[in-house]
């Protein structure tokens, strides 16, 4: 059977004006692979609701899961929320379970809940809470859509909180092979390797180090035997 | 007059595999920042004509101009030259121009260009060339559509080679404001500070250090008076 899929919607100016580098995307592409859930697409758009609105429904529509990190914070530039619910056609609110696990982050409980930090209890109808044992604030989950933060730390956090429940694929296992030069010397090769492995993914990635070029070959298949194979092939090119 | 537009389109299989943190989305986003071309959107995809293309396709439309990384290589993962032609519609073939610079590259020239190096000579009809200081390899321009290098250090110096050629926007004046709050305890105040000063970009971005939490505001305007006068609010936030 087909892997799961996944996109990721990063919201945030922040990452676009060249401030901020997402590092979310990474962990969650490491993640994901570990669990044999295909990610096929990131996206990252600024805060606006019609670039947040338009990526949401492209990506939920043509994948297993979408995950966002940002904007749900308590600030006026977070539009996360509302953006879901506009995304999904249904109203958000501020739901009497978000309010009281955010009214345990302040010392005054409920009587710290500023209606900035309320910003945070709202929740598109139908949605599940997903926990932050970070700062209280809650993501939560839409249809396939699993909204989070963009704090690294709490982003961290919450997918290891939804990562048990999304169904597992097959992880592909990998092997890696270094080439000391430069990836044109092994291409053409490389080429009759991968038309010969079929059911092999084959990567070349060149790289630059202290003025000297390589090329790092990864191999990934679903099983054991065609890896071994295919990477038998590759080292003999290294000879 | 409005800035320019810019979209970016990294290509890789690695990036999604969670293998490579891409770095060249950061690098680019600074550089266009710095020259008044906004950037809008990024979108990471695999090494799939599908996705490549219809990827392209959205962004060119939609953006004065798209950066894409990646795939422009020498083996059979490189794809991105031919799913450019795809896209536009047109011929890819090789080019004497591209080729006679590749062969500069190799201590035997001409007689040293393999078919998988002679890949990299192919540009799509109508395209002209970006110079490669690093490796020769040319990237090349079509339409509104840069395609450079997936290697951070080539993919700099191409852009490097494009930037001046860009017509430039209005860089954006930006203040910070640090606050050694959660941003909580400030978002009120903050809304009520953006609303008052509509012509200046107020971020909000919350960060954890050493256990506890601050908040950056970053205050973005073309013009200096707004932005003094909205920073100085912020400022006596602090207090």
């Amino acid at each position: 059977m087909a892997n799961p899929t996944a996109a990721m919607l990063v919201i945030g100016d922040e990452i676009l004006s060249g401030r901020t580098r997402d590092a979310n995307m990474h962990h969650l592409a490491h993640c994901l692979s570990g669990r044999g859930i295909d990610l096929r697409e990131v996206r990252i758009v600024g805060d606006t609701e019609e670039a947040i609105v338009t990526a949401l429904n492209a990506l939920r529509t043509a994948h297993d899961h979408v995950f966002t990190s940002g904007g749900i914070g308590p600030t006026h530039d977070d539009i996360t929320a509302e953006c879901v619910a506009t995304a999904f056609g249904v109203p958000l609110d501020i739901r009497e379970d978000a309010r009281a696990i955010l009214a345990t982050n302040y010392p005054g409980g409920e009587a710290d809940l500023t209606p900035a930090r309320l910003r945070m209890a709202r929740i598109p109808e139908g949605g599940t809470l997903i926990e932050n044992p970070v700062s209280k604030a809650p993501g939560f989950r839409i249809g396939n859509v699993w909204v989070m933060a963009g704090v690294p730390v709490i982003f961290a956090a919450m997918l290891d909180a939804v990562l048990g429940e999304l169904e597992a694929g097959t992880a592909l296992l990998s092997e890696s092979v270094r080439i000391e030069r430069g990836e044109s010397d092994v291409a053409d090769a490389l080429g009759r390797i991968a038309a010969a492995h079929p059911d092999v993914s084959i990567g070349s990635y060149p790289f630059q180090r202290d003025g000297r070029f390589g090329t790092d070959i990864v191999l990934r298949a679903p099983a054991r035997a065609p890896l071994d194979a295919a990477t038998n092939a590759v080292r003999a090119l290294v000879g």
